[in-house]
């Protein structure tokens, strides 16, 4: 059953889908209703995590990408493109602000195009929750791409990157050496690695310290093709992913057709690989084993006594019981 | 009251100490009873977290750092020091085995030494609770100063060196240029910064880079002592820890001396403000949630009709029910 909120958001209300994210954003009784609503509609957009460094240029990268996922090619239709710029080092949304401005200029008007930004609220958990519900909405409003953009290279980054099907980490040469070339954790978890700057001195030298992070990040994709396929025990015909390196001038828009061609690439990858529905149903179960856990401790320490675990904790603190000993107590 | 077996412990048996960190270790009901039994003697140790990438040379600053704890100086009587090597990487515990062979032949007939090895054995938060475990029985057993040596710098590192007072993180020039002044995250915790292997080229530029990464990961403290006061709005007599940078070469053992030093002058300082307390209230608080956690959800996949998380779980995949809904059934 579709309520007429949703209804009118499927439909392609913008107001009524903004109103409705707010809502989500701030986890309230209509926001969850409205998402239990739409969640039927889900699960067919491709969800494109871009992260990186302050000043690698993301934001501009993202417009350009946007820009290019909107021209219908010889290949592909034209796609509806959905923004979510995540900013989790900051309290209140700062960057994405200045960042809106600018993209306001390039890309308002445009029907096809939904931008929103949210900045760090709450825990990490949180903010992983409440752009998982956003990128929900965008998807069941009918949006095909959603480019999830967050700042910094932290935990933050990692949870939000696991959210998407296709993740791309953007660096720069220069600034310091390579001090944006960092992000063990990241690396890890990249589909695609834009080299942004291109025409900045140093480029070769970034591209060649990327291209020996990547192989130390994921040794079997970058050992070439017939050792990785025996490293992980498979046949010749099961394709690989083999994370591309791409050099892009984002305040020109180099590089945005490359990328759009590797992330439409990815995800056809993704389909035929069988990795599409798994990436989703990990993604699904993940989220519900979380909601699990935060109901359960909410309902627990509602039911305690109060001043109950405060006791436990004094004990604890004072040695007179161990955590264990502590549990015990609480659990009685 | 004291059993038999942890008496023992405390009296100085070295076989019976082992036996008890396996038990610990593997979380069995023997360990838990142990530590149970410990726990009110815990609390005095300080808690060294080593952290850095593969390569750069920690087991053998271990080493060094722990004969430099040993010999008694004017200001400081001879310490009593235990060595936990954790490699969150591994299933099996290679690198730190192949780390133990060197240690034997140079710590090895030192009663005041004590080297312990373990390997990643499960999820993360295992890793780190069992270590917690083991730093816990160590702290019970009299050892004065407790090294915790992690492999790589992930989460796991990140979070294992959440357990300590006091994190050394150790980087290396060179390898590659400066693929190993990466982990920002791991930056953020550092108390002492090393750069070891201080005799190779590059040493200027790393010590650069990393004086750099600093000031970006750690603002307030490297502001300058009046900026940072005023930032954090405290007065000028409450002492500000700037976390220093010490060149080693750990091949010779140069550097060991001054990094003791800087280990021996952050625990004081931690004491001076009262941190000490409140990082060993806040582990202890983190640790006691956890164990809530993990309790809740063990007891409630209990008590649950089998089958029931199974049926959830396929109507979520199938998009018949959204997250928040499937919980809602669950709970029913």
């Amino acid at each position: 059953v579709i309520s007429e909120l949703t209804g009118t958001i499927i439909k392609g209300n913008r107001l009524a889908l903004a109103r409705l994210l707010t809502e989500v954003e701030n986890d309230t009784p209509s926001g969850r209703a409205g998402l239990n609503d739409l969640f039927t509609q889900t699960g067919k957009a491709h969800l494109v995590g871009i992260t990186g460094a302050m000043g690698v240029g993301k934001s501009s990268l993202v417009n350009h990408l946007a820009q290019v996922f909107r021209k219908p090619s010889v290949e592909y239709p034209a796609s509806r493109v959905a923004i979510v710029a995540v900013d989790p080092s900051s309290p209140f949304a700062r960057g994405a602000f200045l960042g809106d401005r600018v993209r306001m200029r390039d890309l308002s008007g445009d029907p096809g195009i939904f931008i929103r930004s949210m900045a760090a609220r709450g825990a990490l958990g949180g903010l992983a929750h409440a752009t998982a519900g956003l990128t929900q909405v965008l998807d069941a409003a009918g949006y095909d791409v959603i480019l999830i953009e967050t700042v910094g290279a932290g935990q933050a980054e990692v949870e939000i990157a696991r959210l998407a099907h296709t993740t791309i980490v953007v660096e720069a040469p220069g600034m310091g050496d390579d001090i944006q070339a960092s992000k063990a954790g990241i690396l890890e978890v990249a589909d695609i690695l834009v080299i942004n700057k291109a025409d900045m001195n140093g480029i070769e030298n970034a591209e060649r310290v990327l291209h020996a992070m990547l192989e130390l990040a994921q040794p079997v994709q970058h050992k070439g093709y017939h050792a990785a396929k025996a490293q992980i025990g498979e046949g010749a015909d099961t394709p690989l992913w083999r994370t591309p390196v791409i050099r892009a001038i984002a305040s020109k828009g180099d590089g945005a057709v490359d990328i759009v061609d590797a992330i439409r690439k990815h995800g056809e990858y993704l389909k035929d690989t069988g990795e599409w529905i798994s990436r989703d149903h990990e993604r699904l179960q993940a989220e519900l084993d979380d909601l699990i856990q935060t109901t359960l401790v909410d309902r627990w320490k509602n039911d305690l006594p109060s001043g109950r675990y405060v006791q436990a904790l004094g004990d604890l603190f004072l040695r007179r019981i161990s955590p264990h000993q502590a549990v015990e107590q609480l659990f009685l």
